[in-house]
């Protein structure tokens, strides 16, 4: 039975997010370290010694308690509070996805965040026509009760939050939660402030860059139901979080164009991949109604158990485990599940030696539960 | 193993145009009446009294030998020629249709229609978009080899044959060989009868009818390996060719296209309900490829056989079956596997009774094999 929902204490929030903010820690490794060591200070206290038997030299950058303390003096200065994975105001549907942030920060209308809500997304180079579809497709599927999530980009995002102003919509940012971008959206992203919801996972502050966009669209689709999108071209945005929907076991709805406009052509591709064809809200309503009553909530981990923790390796088993994981790692994502049949060790050695070289550095996670060898040059040891 | 297709000899050509041109027989109880009776000359004597079994009061019409000279010389007036079901040159994939018509009317560069064949049918108030689309595709298939069959309608149909008239086109006219419909399209008739094919399944000299539209249709997609739907209303003729397609085994291609846009409609639903969507020749290849290697007359069947005529039922077990037959049909249409299973007698007999039944004009068939009883008013006993 996982725990119930409750809000972390004070001292536990700074640690919470003292770990988040610490190098090389990102949502997969924090679960981790939460699970193996009970507690967020505790994981903060054995963090050097991980790294180190990953294979680090300098020490770990681990964040302070000042600096912890800094961010929530920004936020509340902001208007804006953090909500941490396991809270009663963390979105259910958020929580279940594997690498759900462990925090959040939040301004606006935060009771919004407990209703269901479908995500439309699509081109920044939108046609009218497209426009126009979103924010009635928005409008609608707000009359049924449904939150809209986007991604607050000009083009079809803005259309669709625009048609969900008045029924409730949130804007996941890619910077920080003050940060206004794009500038163009400056307005609605202020009337989304007061009307909605704006969320983002990066400390605020946090200029977006290229790399937090892709970050960004997991969380949009971790949000929803599923994803509604609306033109797209090849390669797109839009496609990635399709892609992340996909994984994360939402829906994916596309919206068919005419061949001869290449922003249908990402849609149009999505479809005969087995996306549905929507054309209508009530087209989306089909599908989701009946997942209206199951909800994601059900699928809660527990964090907070404590006696889950698994047994520590020896260090013998460990030292092994090292070399023949540095072994088959390549810079080419490898699935961790097949990474453990191929060690043909325990999964609790394997995702130990994992941790560390995290921790140190050497390993970045992806997607789809995968891990990749950072290229020699990109390693910090 | 069937036989192998040859020319028919004058007389059988007489008898065949006589058999199809009568009352009540349409090409179901033709091909039945052929295999019962051996010949067309054997089932033109037996007719009369299989339609007075059937309850037929007044005598059937019977086409006379002098109507069929006189259809023959017509057609070698207007310089085209009949073609019978099992000739070389009938089109192989059209043979292999339940319904396929016993004779066609044929004008043109008929050595085409022993080529591989697609069909690209659509809106009559296509888009522009839509119009350059059809062509487009009609020229890239037809470089591909495919000989591309419409329908000579204004819009995608006209498009499509425009497309393909250098490499090879084929018109199926709902009316006589004769006949220009629409007018506005006089001109391309002229030109694919000069460098394609037109097809006709209606005696020369018919002016096309609303109800000769969807079995002209079948015809259409009786011809293809596969359909392309360009554009399409909910509702629409077009739609009706697609099904036509399925229930033929053929694929199905729709384009998609704006939901805004209610041409597209049904093209899109074509795709939700599992057509494959195509945004270019390739992908109509990638399909038919794989089909243009095993070819559909290897599908014929046996007409010139004889000795898979079925025994006669005798006379006391036919009069309980068109009691139990009668009993069971409706104005809705009935599958006649149904009706076999619900009789529980034995397929032959059931078939004998519908023979003569339609024969006496108070059944209808239906395409995908069903039969309706024809309301009170229609009869004509």
């Amino acid at each position: 039975m996982p725990a119930a929902p409750r809000p972390l204490t004070p001292s536990e929030r700074i640690d919470w997010l003292r770990l988040i903010r610490s190098e090389n820690v990102g949502p997969v490794t924090f679960y981790q370290l939460l699970s193996r060591f009970g507690t967020a200070q505790a994981a903060l206290e054995a963090l050097p010694e991980i790294a180190r038997r990953g294979g680090r030299q300098r020490p770990l950058t681990i964040a302070s308690k000042a600096a912890a303390e800094r961010e929530l003096g920004q936020l509340a200065a902001a208007g804006a509070q953090l909500v941490a994975w396991g809270e009663p105001l963390y979105p259910s549907a958020l929580a279940a996805i594997e690498d759900a942030p462990p925090l959040v920060s939040v301004l606006g209308q935060t009771q919004l965040m407990a209703r269901a809500a479908v995500a439309i997304v699509g081109a920044r180079n939108a046609s009218a026509n497209g426009r126009r579809f979103a924010r009635d497709m928005a409008l609608q599927l707000g009359g049924r009760g449904l939150i809209v999530v986007s991604g607050l980009a000009r083009g079809i995002d803005a259309a669709a939050h625009e048609g969900a102003l008045p029924t409730g919509t949130i804007a996941v940012l890619a910077g920080g939660i003050d940060t206004t971008y794009p500038e163009e959206n400056r307005e609605l992203q202020a009337a989304i402030a007061e009307r909605g919801v704006l969320i983002a996972e990066m400390p605020i502050g946090t200029t977006p860059q290229a790399r937090h966009f892709p970050r960004r669209n997991r969380i949009i689709s971790g949000l929803a139901l599923g994803v509604v999108v609306v033109e797209a071209a090849v390669g797109s945005g839009s496609l990635i979080t399709a892609r992340f929907a996909l994984d994360q076991g939402r829906e994916v709805f596309a919206v068919p164009g005419s061949p001869l406009d290449p922003r249908c052509r990402g849609t149009n591709d999505l479809i005969r991949k087995g996306a549905r064809l929507v054309e209508s809200a009530e087209d989306v309503m089909e599908e989701l109604a009946p997942l209206l009553e199951t909800p994601l909530a059900e699928r809660r981990r527990d964090l907070f158990a404590g006696e889950s923790r698994p047994a520590i390796p020896g260090e013998a088993e460990l030292d092994r485990a090292r070399a023949r994981v540095l072994e088959l790692l390549s810079p080419s994502p490898l699935p961790v599940d097949e990474l453990v049949r191929e060690c043909q060790m325990s999964p609790a050695i394997v995702l130990t030696v994992l941790l560390e070289l995290e921790l140190a550095g050497r390993i970045e996670r992806q997607p789809g539960n995968k891990v990749a060898l950072l290229p020699a040059g990109s390693i910090s040891i």
